[in-house]
């Protein structure tokens, strides 16, 4: 193991954090909040750490799939604990697993949170709350491969380690301008969103703190009802961005190309859209006796649709008292999660594409059993690597959440709080149904519970395997 | 398609089913029930329907897998529709689809029942209801093999259709001898729980019928409050037999050969009986305030754990009032299910063994990008082929999952009844939780709901293909 370039990330990391600060410092200002001391020190904690690690570059920069997961995950569980030590010192959130759990919901954009009143918060830690999403959403070592230039094959791990999906497909031949287009197309829609909601007249601090949460599909909301007070407009506009944010991001790369058919002819994001479409309709005529007229009730379901697969995690209103068929469609909506390479979480469309071809491609077998033929996506053979790694994904994803229900059932709650509360954190969606639904919030779980919710949100956010190789003792092992 | 020989089995099928119903037929006899009489209509239907389809033996006796899962699949329907007769021609079971419903239940060895008085029942009927659990145990077509000869592979995968797990081991050379040793340990099987039964003064009928439920993992109980009301000898005697039927029935052939080593190191055998030790003590130290004492919590969470893993169903207790971890046990313990090879349900401890393997594999493979091991199971490799189609087999059972959810969902129970109701018919359980846990029943839901039940009931006790399979247009198509 290359110990010596793992640290020199995690430094960047820390460096990288400790900047990332100055936005919630400015906040502090404006608003004269004494919180922004918290800040302040945190930065001064970061750099006096991750400054001495960066200063001697290591000499042997080569980075192997199993660096760049050791490293990615690490990054992580670093960046969790710094970026909760504001909250903590602060005194707003005194127990310090809550803060942590909070600052992993953050950044892993889960977006559950164990604050029972959000307005409570001071403004500059609201702003900190909701950038984390934003940061959490293209990933911060994605955004370090912008900035520090890596030999060879190294960008390609850390990519892999940290981009959401089954394959990650480079836009163009260098993974450093790949981060770079990623990064713009990232920003471009946040500024957009921001400058639609001002339009709509809301106010400068909700736009961005609401539009950092959608760009990165977090959810953290900064008013105790969510999104439910604001304008119909507004509402729109953030389903809007909810599901462009929850689309692969090489789409827009090939609009931005002029490649238009082939960017309206992916496969998983014509999957995506007809499932918001197709769940969003019955969900409508589910509920629309709760509502004044279809309409509502459309506009509503696409809201709570687009923010659930999405793995958002806005709420406008109260789906835990829909019927139960429109409460089956949001659950399974939250394990199928948005597109690879989008900044949403879940399963993922293009693996449950892969998996039904899968599926078709063995019963055509079982009926001509010499048929020979790959399942294709886009009109590509999918690589037998892909298929492999997405079964070996999904028996891990079964397992760990198997796991979780089990541990988090000694809190003894109902069964539906207990297992949506592990769909919710391990799909990165942020509320689930019952005790934990969008009225409700995480405070009452134990710090066990909350301990094992924060490796299940890092679990999902990181797809699994970085999280579960720091767990193997073997991975510390010499060879 | 091989049209004629499906029909040949098929008449056959409807031949043995005429001659199994003697028994209820005898039933009615000794009690004087004129309910008899619905048998007597229901053997000449199958004897004049099955008679004239096997009088002229097919030419081509070429059996494909096509043909085998088409075959198995058609066979069981037939065998449930008819099978169904007597409850609805009797009067009993007016609504056709409940008497469905309630055949099906018995045959795939689920054990959900849509009766909320069992008691009601004249005994011929409570006969043939726990009859159907024996019969559809070791499997109808596994049992049609010891009687008719036929060409080369035909066995083989006829054998593969109908028996659970992921692949078929025969005991010896001979597809037909190796059906006949397994009736032989089902025979000798049943018969020593009759006589342990019997001993502890159980009444001769119920001990059959109870004898029937537990070789079969069934769990059709013949008292409303199924085995609750029996001696605490009685309900330790089940216990001990649920869990040896749920073995794979390999282990009792190695015994019989005194090949006591092999027999005792299989290793889905330890995991199976690794997993019951370990959820009854959980279970017990949970539930211990609800008994008298450890010793009672001890032999009551035995009981549960031990029909919820072989997926027979019988039950003792309300495990709906119990705390929140004994129940995520027992859901878990729903999917599990028992060894392959043996009358239990569930996805099958040896699907879990290869799937754990293969994570196994796949996080070296992260650490060691260049190690190559195929995985192991009782010290072979497994075949690349079973590997493949147990992750097949892991997302057909997610999708039908998925898709019966939601289809229920629409009679607008709670999540857990409709989550636990799929659960239980598709791993051939029987009672789930909430509405349809232990002291619940089937009868709430809607005919619809029903159906997809008796869908997911087959589906589940075939394996899911070849049900499929048979709903494929393509299947139907000239080639």
């Amino acid at each position: 193991m290359n110990y010596s370039i793992i640290l020199y990330v995690i430094g960047w990391v820390l460096n990288i954090q400790a900047a990332l600060m100055v936005l919630p410092c400015i906040t502090a200002l404006i608003y004269g909040e004494k919180s922004g001391w918290a800040f302040v020190i945190t930065m001064a904690v970061c750099l006096i750490i991750g400054l001495p690690l960066v200063i001697k570059k290591p000499k042997n920069r080569v980075f192997y799939l199993r660096e760049s997961f050791i490293s990615t995950a690490l990054s992580w569980i670093v960046l969790s604990i710094f970026g909760a030590l504001p909250f903590w010192i602060s005194g707003h959130i005194p127990n310090p697993v809550d803060a942590l759990f909070e600052t992993v919901s953050g950044f892993t954009t889960t977006g559950a949170s164990i604050l029972k009143d959000v307005e409570a918060l001071p403004y500059c830690l609201l702003m900190w709350r909701s950038f984390t999403h934003w940061i959490g959403g293209m990933g911060v070592l994605v955004f370090l491969l912008t900035l520090i230039p890596m030999t060879g094959g190294s960008h390609m791990n850390l990519m892999k380690a940290e981009s959401p999906g089954p394959s990650v497909s480079r836009l163009v031949p260098k993974v450093r301008s790949t981060a770079k287009i990623l990064y713009a197309i990232y920003i471009v829609l946040t500024l957009i969103q921001i400058v639609l909601l001002l339009i709509g007249g809301m106010p400068l601090f909700d736009s961005l703190t609401l539009s950092f949460g959608t760009a990165g599909t977090g959810g953290f909301g900064i008013k105790n009802d969510s999104i439910a007070g604001y304008s119909t407009y507004s509402q729109v506009i953030i389903t809007i961005f909810m599901i462009l944010c929850g689309i692969n991001f090489n789409a827009y790369f090939l609009i931005i190309m002029k490649q238009f058919k082939q960017a309206f002819d992916i496969e998983e994001v014509k999957v995506y859209l007809g499932i918001i479409l197709i769940s969003t309709l019955i969900i409508a005529f589910n509920t629309q006796h709760l509502f004044h007229n279809f309409g509502q009730a459309f506009q509503q379901a696409a809201f709570q649709v687009g923010s659930i697969i999405t793995t958002t995690g806005y709420a406008t209103t109260d789906f835990n008292l829909w019927p139960g068929t429109s409460k089956v469609i949001l659950v399974m909506l939250m394990f199928i999660g948005a597109c690879a390479g989008s900044t949403g979480g879940g399963i993922k469309v293009s693996r449950f594409l892969i998996m039904s071809k899968t599926v078709g491609k063995e019963l055509r077998l079982l009926l001509h059993p010499r048929s020979i033929k790959k399942i294709q996506i886009d009109g590509h053979p999918v690589e037998h690597e892909v298929v492999r790694s997405t079964n070996v994904f999904l028996i891990v994803y079964i397992l760990i959440f198997a796991a979780s229900v089990f541990l988090i059932s000694f809190d003894n709650f109902d069964l539906t709080t207990t297992f949506t509360a592990v769909a919710a954190t391990l799909n990165n969606i942020g509320p689930g149904l019952e005790l934990v639904g969008p009225t409700g919030n995480f405070s009452e779980f134990s710090n066990f519970s909350k301990l094992v919710m924060i490796f299940d949100m890092l679990a999902g956010r990181l797809e699994l395997f970085p999280l579960l190789l720091i767990f193997m003792p073997r991975t510390w092992k010499k060879f």
